[in-house]
């Protein structure tokens, strides 16, 4: 019978008057030959911030999904890369809801190690339906987020 | 001035009765478009366990590989696909050091989604110069492996 | 208008004698700080092959899971790492079906550069419905796996 | 004794007037449970492209790199989502080279599905010491870029 420990559990990213915080570690599988994360490794540490939001706001990507409603899709990136981030690095995925609109959200998303940014990056994702149409996103979810972007206003 | 919260930081397993657990959420990247994790990712996972567990024994992987010590190679390894996991899964990977050689060391590892089995493996790997030798481990390393199988013997 | 010479197009593998042949080039994503591939990454290659393998004996995977009928899941595998490929290497994946069964079959594998022998696996796959149970393979791939074994034996 | 036939090796992409046209195929690897690739790794493919075309150049990256000349790291992108790859999709990467400065080099680069826009981007990779500072780049490479750009616009 395997008993695990109640303490070991996956990382959970919180809000902070109105910004995401979620940490992340740099495995070897994140770097390339260079010596430092691979450029398109960042951006997965970025879904994991993103998803990690959504989970924090009660919504529920993967139920979406099942149920036919719709899930989202970067429509477009920029990204800035400002220092590269090297194995065994402890990382923050800050995140802000920058832009709402009826079926996409536009999330900027900076990468810090420390007080150093690492890349920063603005990230527009629209609600599709599972055919690939753009879709209103469910009503509560444009509440949570809209109620996000008061708490990052109001500081 | 960014402020980051300091309970904002990456999940560390631990070590109870000489067994490691180490937690992890499967995320977009991890899965594959017949919507569980893709094959190959559970061993990322399970790197990142062994890494953690290293660095739980204060062994610097890192500084070893660059005052050219050595790094750790995988040298063969089997692995058992049990039951598959889904996005949004949490795990827990539990990693035991079966085997201690000179040069190499042998580590089982399991997945765990609660009292599920993912998956299971038995990793061999060789301590190498960075020329690709193999390489006595250092002496401490060798003492810490030795002493984590002493308590999972007394359980 | 964008024009695409017809020679641009992806690396198809192809049958000698009942082995399989593909190629595969190692990119910077390929690799990880200690400067050579990363372990779990010989399994994408390999996997390349197989779903290669699969087009060559025109088994339609992607169809026959949007159809419903199933989709192969890696049940348990073993791999041995002989030698580390490195930045821009030429690899060749070489497979042959090992053993046949009504739900599952075994594939052999093995990854070379030049007549250096890289890494090599033994690979069972099982034929799952959507819902994740063992199902027999559809008769006409089992025939064509047959068909690839006896023309091995025959060398 | 393993004999590998001549034909099979890995892809290489060519110019063609001042384009670099590079192919390469969805794999289950590639794919997210959405059922279509997975955002970051359209970076992969183009990654890929940016490599074979300093291959079809002859910059040797790996050389470079090796004897502490420098290497490329990508500074800014912005990328654009059109349409999704699924599994088993052939793609080509067409690149271009839209601006070249003493120590950086600006590249265009848009996936194709036969006559179907999947992703665009716009790449800023700067040649960098290997401690990370910019770096004029060799100046066979820059006259390589050069002669590159003049073929596009005489066309």
């Amino acid at each position: 019978m395997v008993t695990i420990p109640p303490d070991i559990r996956p990382h959970d990213g919180r809000f902070v008057s109105g910004k995401h915080y979620f940490a992340c570690r740099v495995y070897f599988e994140d770097t390339d030959f260079s010596g430092i994360v691979y450029h398109a490794n960042y951006l997965r540490y970025m879904e994991r911030a993103r998803s990690d939001m959504l989970r924090q706001l009660d919504m529920d990507q993967n139920a979406a999904y099942e149920n036919g409603e719709g899930v989202y899709a970067v429509v477009d990136l920029t990204m800035k890369y400002l220092s590269p981030a090297k194995l065994d690095d402890d990382l923050v995925v800050i995140s802000t809801v920058e832009t709402l609109r009826a079926a996409s959200v536009i999330i900027d998303q900076t990468i810090m190690r420390g007080s150093d940014q690492i890349t920063s990056a603005s990230v527009h994702a629209a609600f599709l339906t599972p055919a690939g149409r753009p879709r209103r996103q469910p009503k509560s979810w444009t509440k949570s987020f809209a109620s996000v972007m008061e708490q990052a206003d109001m500081k």
